[in-house]
């Protein structure tokens, strides 16, 4: 047992020291020209600004979230005795604000390096693209392995905190309990999580969107130009929404995930005894350990061939590993006697393992269907900007509406198979299916430290086209920039469609742990079925609420972009009107103030939509009951699943229909074809980037809450 | 009991006689000059055309069904002895049969009396607004009354030849058996509903687009311009899409309706007997009576009044003869004496009635709230206009999501409020709350004679605006067609809501009707509770793919538009090029054509996403279960019902954004804001005239093809 927690403990020092030589690498890279540092200091100074003042208000929600948990769960457990309601309390809470601090901490990391690394990848690009590709994706990779590193090592020492190192020194009861405590966790992360991206989500696209109608449209000046006084601003956003966002749902993804199955392995004790319950943590050690390997594997030789060939081979180098590792981790941690004195066949909980992978490729596959500039969709809809805007966003729509399906039937056919090999290998035995989801779900994430270091590598490579575009370096700099931006946008599409993905299969994971928790609270034993009477009215109108919710939702985060951006363009227009010369290149825009403004407006816009999704669930679960709230739970979980989908690729279809279009297609650039195509694109914004993104944080946040707050529930 | 008999047989003979007098009156107006008439041949032509090519269609398709169900249902019961089996599957399959007939009947009168009446509303409103508004709205009151009547005959029909009859007699056993033997019908009827929603709606709305690209983008013709070779089949699709799809849409409401509360009724038989069983009936019949009496109400003697005035005086004569009649026969039908020896209190039953005819006001209510031009949504969408389509886009998205959250509120407190109202009304039976819901949702649907006469009182009066334009008819009167064309587009978009707020309700009843069904095959009492267990991996997967086939079904029906328009416009294309003189107006574009050409795109793009429709849920059942049958069935429905609500909604705010741009706001007709609005209204048109409506009949149709296949269920 002690070998376990030295290697999970071990990954995590390995993965802090990787870190620090990462920063350090990347320090001593090259800063750039004065007038690149000079770019860089200013949207490092507005993200960090972003970031604080996100924080503060974050923290305050938090708090006072924390203390309705804390009230909330000591009067739910009285009827336990003082002493236990009050422990219990307690702990949850305390949980739910080391699940909230950690995941803010991992985004702090994330988006630090992030805007330390941009002016180094512009400046590393003048001694060629490998050199560039190495300095982008190691910045990345910071992101990556703080966010999983810090999850594990949370996620561990509060099991072990909450009775689990009594528990695996023999007391059973105490290591059987301490998963559940740990739902806190999870809670807090997806509390901070659902602010961070939505937040992050509403900055980026309404200094996008402000930037383009004042700077493009109306003033007609190019993107990126340092004349706009929004350039910064939105440069800024590139890091606050995919950057800090997206680092805060994966941090969310996998400690919900070990978490629920940690939960799900008590149910499995009997045969497995504490390693059921810390194979989960194990498996995510060498997540890591296999996505260091990847990154080390990143490099291009011939600096003509395209860069996502190399950060594929860095994906595909992480998978394998992964593989082999968890081969044995299954073989010798999932092995035992089955209660009719049986062996445990460990290929089936292998096949399950193997079940995630496959899905996880599938579902980057899918995405890259649906939003690459060479497939049928994509050019469809350039096709029907030919004939205007309306039909280019009437097959916009339909295109993001059709790219639901394949994704729902490739989840349901993983959760079916993961499910049925669960059941195989462990017959008779109440949880061994949704055992077998779980350990396809490890599967599923086991590749997100390298994923996320990728998706990183977008808004890093992004920012560092802005700088050099901005610093105006030499043709040949930009053209290294511009092709590691493109390769950027392809990760940063491939890695949403992974984020959905797993948020999908996690998904049901979780909704079975709610079962598992009203199960506990009703007497009944945890591996006994608790069934859903649809039937009942209070459980249709659970449901039905469950599917609105992501509707209204999305209403308000796209509203709210809509209003946020309104702030950019008066302020856009103002500076414009009121500083002389800026037109000319003779004036300096006022960068700060722009920054300024959108940061005010984005949290501003935040709150209704975020309060939307954390008051509802409760009222459904203290009104309707826990039944209500179970229906509530499932179908917001799937409507959220498909809405996403709908909205994520129907936005990556349509920026990439745009992008065909520029490729010379249809009249090309300035056609009336391109102008359709900018429109959809523009559609498609707030969709991908801020409704589409806030939606798997929605879904994640909405289990953890039923879970925080059950207790409450009629 | 003969006396209720006579009352419905009674009902159903004056409908007849009254449609004979409408008919009457309306063959006797002017049929208007040469001009009007020929243009008004060339719609009859072309509509009937679509009718007949489109049933002969539908009849093979249904054919094809009526064998499957049969042999299928054979097969299914085959364990009850051969000759239950094949008697039973003969019964279910003719019930098919005359469903699919009778919906089929319903539309063609309703579309027979809608292209004669459309002239002669032209003709009339030389002598002023009130006789104009008389024909309009008796030619749509044929349209109502055939639907009820031939809904309520059908039912009737087969309930008492399938054994209704000799239960009345005394046979007790018989008559708790025939409700369940009527599901074909609600199943023919639907599965017709859904192909002529789809084709018609396919068709109207390609016309529309092909004819304003072409003509009015290209050509720059404005509309209705009888130099457009697509200007005959923009009015044919009127009638097709809102007139002939409408109709039998209601007709499979009022009959699944009907169905399913006599199902329900037969729990309470050891309460009400018989009574209840043909309560429904009765509710149907005094819903009839109710609308002739609303209809003579309408006219309008000042003429400078807003017409719609005039409809709502109507519409609210109707629901109070409605609220009094059905008050005294609750009274008499529901009363009865409960196990425990008391007096059932029939007023709480009467609540139930209160609170559907309440909701229905509800839905009008907001279904104006959200796309009319005084209100705030649409003046949103306008205002966004200023900044461009893409903002247009974005606002009216943002609105259509919106507006799901207020319906599903007030159904969910609906469902609420009948269930326990039924539940206190008739304790510890269990069937009692649902008969609640039930006795709401024949509230709600009484005045669907009404209705429907608003309904179709939309497309008579939009063709003769159409007629008076193209005939070049006198300013005064254009005038008076342009005031109820105005007022129709009101009608026709809260009658959607209606529509779509009757089917949301009825949801609950018939997904119950399908559970009691479960029950019967699994030998448990229709009065226990029958649990769907959504922690089966089944389930979950049943569930998902219920929420995603309503997109799929929706992304199909959306790009079928698109298709069927580009056929329009490559033959518009072409005879503005073949024929000389069309521009100069010496030559007469070749409409039938046309006409025929949009006929075989529509008919032929229907097939697929209707398809979808059918063969989906049969698939889920026989591979997945019965379990996961009933998951996929409320998932879909209810994610069904909110689509629908943001299609709809969303699609009329978007088209009253435009016109409330064209009243002069943001620069008026021309303006940027102008050409942003056009491109809003374009996107919306197949939103709420595809697949918005085609949606809600699919919800119906899921829970009917599932009623059918039960038996072939794993």
């Amino acid at each position: 047992m002690g070998s376990y927690l030295a290697l999970i403990y071990g990954v995590i020092i390995i993965a802090a020291l990787v870190i620090i030589g990462l920063i350090k690498f990347i320090f001593a890279q090259d800063k750039g020209d004065e007038k690149m540092q000079q770019i860089s200091d200013a949207i490092k100074e507005g993200a960090m600004a972003f970031l604080n003042r996100q924080y503060k208000t974050i923290a305050l929600l938090a708090l006072i979230v924390a203390i309705i948990i804390i009230v909330a769960n000591y009067y739910g457990h009285l009827s336990e005795g003082t002493g236990t309601a009050l422990s219990f309390a307690w702990r949850i809470g305390f949980a739910f604000i080391t699940g909230a601090l950690c995941s803010a901490l991992s985004g702090y990391i994330g988006m630090y390096i992030a805007v330390n690394s941009n002016v180094r990848v512009a400046a590393g690009a003048k001694s060629g693209l490998n050199r560039a590709l190495q300095i982008a994706l190691k910045g990345g990779a910071v992101t990556g392995l703080a966010v999983t590193a810090l999850s594990l090592f949370g996620v561990a020492t509060l099991f072990l905190a909450y009775g689990g190192l009594s528990g695996l020194s023999g007391q059973e009861a105490l290591i059987k309990e301490a998963p559940s405590l740990l739902v806190g966790f999870g809670f807090g992360a997806s509390f901070v999580a659902l602010f961070a991206q939505l937040g992050g989500g509403i900055y980026t696209k309404a200094a996008d969107v402000g930037a383009d109608l004042v700077g493009k449209v109306e003033a007609g000046i190019p993107e990126d130009d340092p004349r706009n006084p929004a350039v910064i601003a939105d440069l800024v956003g590139d890091n606050v929404g995919d950057c800090a966002g997206r680092g805060a749902d994966l941090f969310e993804s996998t400690a919900a995930e070990n978490i629920g199955a940690m939960i799900l392995g008590v149910g499995l004790y009997p045969v497995f005894g504490w390693r059921g319950i810390l194979f989960p943590l194990v498996a995510g050690a060498i997540g890591i350990i296999s996505s260091i390997i990847g990154i080390y594997f990143v490099n291009t030789k011939d600096e003509s061939k395209d860069p996502m060939i190399a950060l594929n081979k860095g994906y595909f180098v992480t998978t394998i590993v992964n593989l082999i590792a968890l081969f044995f981790a299954v073989k010798i941690m999932l092995s035992g006697h089955l209660p009719d004195g049986s062996e445990v066949n460990y290929w089936l909980l292998y096949g399950a393992v193997v079940t995630g992978v496959v899905l996880s490729y599938i579902f980057v596959f899918l995405t890259d269907y649906y939003t690459s500039v060479n497939k049928r969709p994509v050019q469809e809809i350039a096709k029907a900007s030919t004939t205007g805007a309306a039909t280019n966003i009437i097959t916009g729509i339909s295109v993001g509406m059709e790219s639901t399906a394949l994704p729902v039937i490739f989840i349901s056919a993983a959760i079916f198979i993961a499910y049925k090999l669960g059941e195989l290998a462990l017959p008779h035995i109440g949880t061994s299916g949704l055992y077998g989801t779980a350990i396809a779900t490890m599967g599923m994430l086991s590749t997100t430290a390298y994923i996320l270091a990728m998706d990183t590598f977008g808004p890093i490579t992004d920012n560092a086209g802005g700088i050099t575009e901005m610093s105006g370096a030499p043709e040949s700099v930009r053209h290294v920039t511009d092709r590691l931006d493109a390769c950027g946008n392809t990760t940063k599409a491939l890695t949403k469609g992974y984020a959905v993905g797993s948020a999908a299969l996690a998904t049901f994971l979780l909704f079975s742990a709610y079962l598992d928790e009203v199960k506990k609270i009703l007497g009944k034993p945890i591996d006994s079925w608790f069934a859903v009477d649809i039937g009942k009215p209070e459980v249709f109108i659970g449901a039905f609420i469950g599917a609105m919710i992501v509707y209204l939702f999305s209403s308000t985060a796209i509203r709210a972009v809509g209003r946020a951006a309104q702030y950019v363009i008066l302020e856009v227009r103002r500076q414009f009107r009121e500083i002389p010369g800026i037109m000319e290149g003779t004036a300096k825009p006022d960068y700060a103030k722009t920054v300024d403004i959108v940061t005010k407006g984005a949290l501003k816009e935040m709150v209704i939509p975020g309060l939307i999704v954390v008051v509802t669930p409760i009222l459904v679960g203290v009104i309707l009951g826990k039944e209500a709230a179970a229906a509530f739970l499932m179908i917001g979980t799937i409507s959220g699943v498909i809405l996403a989908l709908f909205l994520n690729n129907g936005g990556g279809a349509w920026d990439n229909a745009k992008k065909f279009i520029e490729l010379g297609n249809y009249g090309g650039k300035k056609s009336e074809a391109h102008k359709a195509g900018v429109v959809g694109d523009t559609v498609g914004d707030p969709f991908k980037d801020t409704a589409g993104p806030s939606l798997h944080v929605l879904i994640k946040l909405i289990s953890t809450i039923t879970l925080v707050f059950v207790a409450l529930f009629r």
